[in-house]
This record gives structure tokens, C-alpha cells and sequence, in this order.
């Protein structure tokens, strides 16, 4: 019996709630056997070159396309809130070690802003306002803390970039080449949303207690950072540069195998066929990255899919969105520290839809428990 | 259909998961229709006065209560991590407005501890370590906030003093008296622990990702904040304070339903009858607050009974957890704007204690969604 009161009995869901539907969405739909993945009715894989991150970030908080106007003054308004308040570049400089993990900066960073923000032309509704200052913050944030702990001047915002070469720009100082500059723009066009995975679950959690958007955010940041969730690309890298030379990939997993260890960048709980983004992102990794990178990639794929179907041929074994980030994002100039938080760069798009249809048909989430603890102990 | 490869057919869950059974605990049970509230076996209402608040942190946390001996090492353990890094203080002093909501204070200070934390004498489990630092800092956080807003010198922790008066000493630099102590002691142990409550559901999603504690403690502080959750306590007090006097409370009641605005304090989604936690509060309160308060308060508890009786025969309409909280947190001298932020300082024991439980089996929280957006759409 569950320890509650309710008019309806108890149900037993599957542990990590696997398979329970826990909302109905307009925003994004996986569909893990087709190997599809849809923002509010366009398959992601059509997005890249054809939308900006910005036109997708706007179909994703309005459900529509956004017109050449709408497009304008969405970019405009991202663009305006570029910079951070003057405490917060304080607060990077000095009290925040060089040594720091950068997800646990951008984590404090979000909170403090809260405390700090500028409060000019607020909107009607302050999660949008809001918003669209955090999303347009993220890169600001890192870039100013990677050029910190580097001991380098920091890089303003340049209003005649868009999101993802302001980015890159930020970080190098450098304006970066019309191709990595896209090749960002795709990565986080598809890294965007993707139904309801750990941290936006944790999103809307934590704003169904109708608290404010910077305590959603914190807590989806903190999720995300979890190996089993957004953890992974930097090891992919790492794994790569560890393995090294082409010739020694079977012999490098083999031995992984063989101690019981993990293949990153390999299957994925959803998607039982090839991870649409991943396609594109090997598409764009096949015309940036160094070639004898992508050629040892490459290997590691074709290697690890022969081995593991062999070993496992009932499991999906497929590259994940994982394997091929890593050779974007390095190709574009991201340090390997700052992939996972780059990825949220793109996911807070993402969780702030998702917050704005949390609110807009709230309930609290208050599942239940079954004790199976002691009986009545005294004292 | 659901959006998700998976074995079983996808389940759809009650609106805000409520009913649906998300793990086993041994932790607490909440018996809704007796009125009951257990922790590992002990009925809460036992517990104050015969048990300190850091033998029920220590109990929630290792599943038994402590002989002497544990107990005196517990404590010790406590005291030892109460003080704050001298960074962190830096950061109270000159980062933060003194305008700042308290409770973007705590979840920032404690985003901000996970950089600048003291790496001395960590055990083996770094939950257990961190959670014992965290625990003993929440009230020096908040008590060091409040003095410098205040613009009074900090009050450093007094290792002579157990938590609750200690922090009780922090806020006002004076030695509390033994009754206030124990009052505030014992709403601590009272507040401690809830079931799956959407600060823990919170933390837990959180942990799920196998991220770190500090994320998941924010997550949780976050969650907390909403006015659905945490957020009431003051507006308790508020109310109080709006009505003044014995004589105004039917008028001023009856006026507030006429324009539909709720009652706060009373009911509760979960209990159908009394809040086994609200009696004993009102036992203290009865002892410890100003007796025209507590005759107000005794006043608006009849009075809004009767009227909502009248009206809603079919809801549960006794005075919930809140509603004497606030006249126990008043009397023992804290702050309205730190009510809930107290409250974190109890229930982030019971958080800690439900983040070791779901680390001892995890499974990542990943459920899913019925999309009901557009269907194909193309650029």
C-alpha cells in the first residue's frame, strides 16, 4: 500500500519512471525507432543550413517559424542581453578559483545573476524576458571565464555576430571562419531539445512549485552534469586522443572490453537505430575536423559496431550524438572542459520551452513513495 | 502513442505523478488518512524533546538512532564544518545586495561552496562529508547574510552551542534561552523529512545523473522556493499580521473568500486530517509565543474551520504544517523573510538522507511524452 491519501490506488511505475508519459508536449518527439527526432513538426535533420539557431530556438519557445521581422527582433533582443552585469564579471574575476570546473561556474553564475540582473525593459511575462537573457548569458559566462583562468583579457560581445560565432569569438578573439561558425550553429540547432531527458525533467519539476526560472535552470544545469547524462562528449575526446594512432584501435578496445569498461560514445536508451543528429554531425565532422582525427573516428566506429555486435547483437550499438560532438566541438575551437557546458548552451533553448508549457498547465510534481522501512519503533 | 522505444506499452501517469509509487524507502512514511508522519519507525510526534535534531538527522541518515557515543561524534562532526570559507564570506560581504532574497543567498552560496570548499579530513563516502558540511552551514550562510545586511558584525558559530541554538546565536549574537533552543530544535526535527515531496523528487531526479551533491542540494533549494511548496510560512505571517485583532478575523476572513483569494495555512494535498507535525508546533507555539498572538492565531484557526466547513464540507480544512510554523519561527526571533529558508536548513538533512537512498540503486529519472504538436512540416 502506498503511504498516501488519494482517491485512486496507487501505481508502481518502472524505476527512472522508463516509459511513463508524464506530460503531453508540442515541442519535440523522439521516435526512437524511426531514428527521428522532431521540433514542433520539422525533423531536426532538415534544420541545419536551412534555420538559424536563432529561428530554432524561436520555433522552439513560440511553436512557429519565425518571419524575416519576428527573426530580426528576436536576434536583436538576444543580442541586447549579450553582456553581464558588471558583479558578475567582478564575481569571474575574482572569486571564482582559475582552477574551477566550468559547469560549476556556470551553475553559481546562473544563480548570482538573479541577485545581479539588470532590470531595463522587462516584458510582461519575465520567464520569456528572463529567458532570452539566460540563453543569450551561457556563452558570455564561459567565454569570460575561460579567458579569465587563461590569464587573457576578456572578449566582448560583438553585436555584428550571431550566437554561435559570437561564441566562438568570445573565446579565441578571433572572428571565426564562416565554416566553424556554421558547423556551431548546427550543433546547437541539434542539441536544442530532445523530449523529456533528465535535466529538462528536472526543469519542470523544479518549476512546478511555480519557484522562479533561475531556480529551474540551476537545477537543470546540475543535472545535466552528470556522466549518465550530458557528461560523456569529453570523454569521447579523451578516449580518441588516448587510443591515437588508427593501427592500435582494436587492440585499444579489445583491452577496454576485456578489463569490463565502457565504449563511449556507443548506443543509447531511446534510439534503437543510428541517433539522427549523429548523422549530421558526422556529415559536418567529415568537412572540419582535422582528417586523420576524423579518419580514426571513423575506424573506432566501424571497429567498436563489429566488435560489440559480435559480443551483443540484440543491443543498439550505434554512435551516439556523443561521438561525433567531440569532433565538432574540438574542430570549432571549444575546449575539451567546456563541451558539456557548451551543450548547455544549446539544451537551456530547450528547457525554457519546456518551462513555458510546464506553466501554461501546471500541477505540481508530488509522486509518492512505498515505505519498507521498520515497523513502529519507539524510543 | 508514445514518443519512445520501449519494451513495455508506455503508461500514462496521473498529472503531477500524484499516486504513482517512484521508489521504495526506508526513509519516511506518511500515513495520510491516520495522520501519522514516521521516520525509520518512529512516529515524529514522539520525537521532540527526546531525541536532539542531530540524533534525527543522524537517524534519517544511517537508518538507527545513535548511542552516546555516535551521537558525540556526530555532533562533533557538525561543529567542525559549521565555519564558512573565508571566501565565501568575502563573497556574502561585498558580492551580494543586501536586498537579495535570502534564498537566492543559500542556493548561490551554495553553488558557490562546491569551488571554494575546505578539502581537509574527507572520508571515504564524499556524500556523507559533504552532506555533513552542508547541514552545518545553512545557518551560517543565512545567519552571516542577515548580520551583514543588517550591517551588523558576523557572529561566528559557538562550538558550546548544539545546531539549533547556535544558529539561533548566529542571527542575534545572543545566548538563546534554553526554551527557544528547544522550540527551534524541535521544528527542525518536525520538518526534517516528508516522503517524496517535490524538493526531494527534485534532488532525487537530480542525483539520478549520478551528478554531484552540491547540484542536487541546489536543485532541491530551488524546488523548495516555489510559493507551492516551501513558500508559505510568511504569508502565514503576513496574514496574521494583515488582521490585527481578535475581533477583525471573521470580517477580515470572509472579505478575503468574497474575492476568492485563498486562506493560507490550511489544508493539505496528502493529509485528510490533522498534520500530526501541526499539533505539537501548536503546543510550543502555545508555550513560547506572545499570548495575544497565539489567541489571534487560536482565533483564525476557529473561525476559518468553521467558515470553510461551511463552504467545502468535503475538503480537509485543518491547519496544516505552516500555519503554526510561523508562530514558533516568530517567537524564537526569526526573521519572516528566513522562514523558509529555515525550513531548508531542516529539510536539507532529510534531502541528503533520500540522495543516499537513491544512490544505493539508481536508475537515471528519464520519463517520457505524448507528443501532440504539428505533424510533418517542412522548411
Amino acid at each position: 500500500m502506498a503511504s498516501q491519501a488519494s482517491k485512486q490506488p496507487a501505481l508502481r511505475a518502472p524505476p527512472g519512471l522508463e516509459g511513463v508519459i508524464v506530460a503531453d508536449t508540442m515541442i519535440s518527439k523522439i521516435d526512437g525507432i524511426g531514428g527521428k527526432l522532431i521540433y514542433r513538426g520539422y525533423n531536426v535533420q532538415d534544420l541545419p543550413g536551412k534555420a538559424s539557431f536563432e529561428a530554432v530556438a524561436y520555433l522552439l519557445w513560440t511553436g512557429h517559424m519565425p518571419n524575416e521581422e519576428e527573426l530580426l527582433i528576436f536576434k536583436r533582443n538576444l543580442k541586447r542581453h549579450r553582456k553581464i552585469s558588471e558583479k558578475l564579471v567582478m564575481f569571474l574575476k575574482e572569486a571564482v578559483p582559475k582552477s574551477a570546473e566550468p559547469f560549476v561556474v556556470l551553475r553559481t553564475a546562473v544563480s548570482y545573476l538573479q541577485m545581479v540582473r539588470s532590470k531595463e525593459n522587462p516584458r510582461d511575462d519575465p520567464v520569456l524576458e528572463n529567458g532570452t537573457a539566460l540563453g543569450a548569458q551561457f556563452p558570455t559566462i564561459l567565454a569570460y571565464f575561460h579567458r579569465i583562468r587563461k590569464n587573457k583579457e576578456i572578449v566582448e560581445p560583438n553585436p555584428d555576430l550571431d550566437h554561435a560565432a559570437n561564441y566562438l569569438y568570445m573565446l579565441s578573439g578571433k572572428e571565426p571562419s564562416e565554416e566553424n561558425a556554421k558547423a556551431l550553429d548546427s550543433y546547437l540547432i541539434l542539441l536544442a531539445d530532445h523530449g523529456m531527458n533528465a535535466s529538462t525533467f528536472s526543469a519542470r519539476v523544479t518549476i512546478s512549485t511555480l519557484t522562479d526560472l533561475y531556480s529551474a535552470i540551476v537545477a537543470a544545469i546540475g543535472t545535466l552534469k552528470g556522466p549518465l547524462h550530458g557528461g560523456a562528449p569529453s570523454q569521447v575526446w579523451e578516449m580518441l586522443e588516448s587510443i591515437g594512432e588508427e593501427e592500435l584501435v582494436e587492440t585499444w578496445l579489445l583491452d577496454r572490453l576485456a578489463r569490463n569498461e565502457r565504449i563511449m560514445g556507443f548506443g543509447h536508451r531511446i534510439y534503437r537505430t543510428e541517433d539522427p543528429r549523429s548523422k549530421v554531425l558526422k556529415g559536418i565532422a567529415s568537412k572540419i575536423s582535422d582528417p586523420k582525427t576524423f579518419a580514426l573516428a571513423n575506424t573506432v566506429e566501424e571497429v567498436a559496431r563489429r566488435i560489440l555486435q559480435q559480443r551483443h547483437p540484440e543491443r543498439p550499438l550505434d554512435t551516439n550524438v556523443e561521438f561525433y560532438s567531440s569532433l565538432v566541438l574540438n574542430a570549432v575551437g571549444i575546449p575539451t572542459d567546456l563541451f558539456t557546458p557548451t551543450f548547455a548552451c544549446s539544451r537551456v533553448f530547450g528547457w525554457i520551452a519546456q518551462i513555458l508549457e510546464q506553466l501554461e498547465n501546471n500541477r505540481i510534481f508530488r509522486p509518492t513513495t512505498e515505505y519498507v522501512g521498520p515497523p513502529n519503533l519507539s524510543l
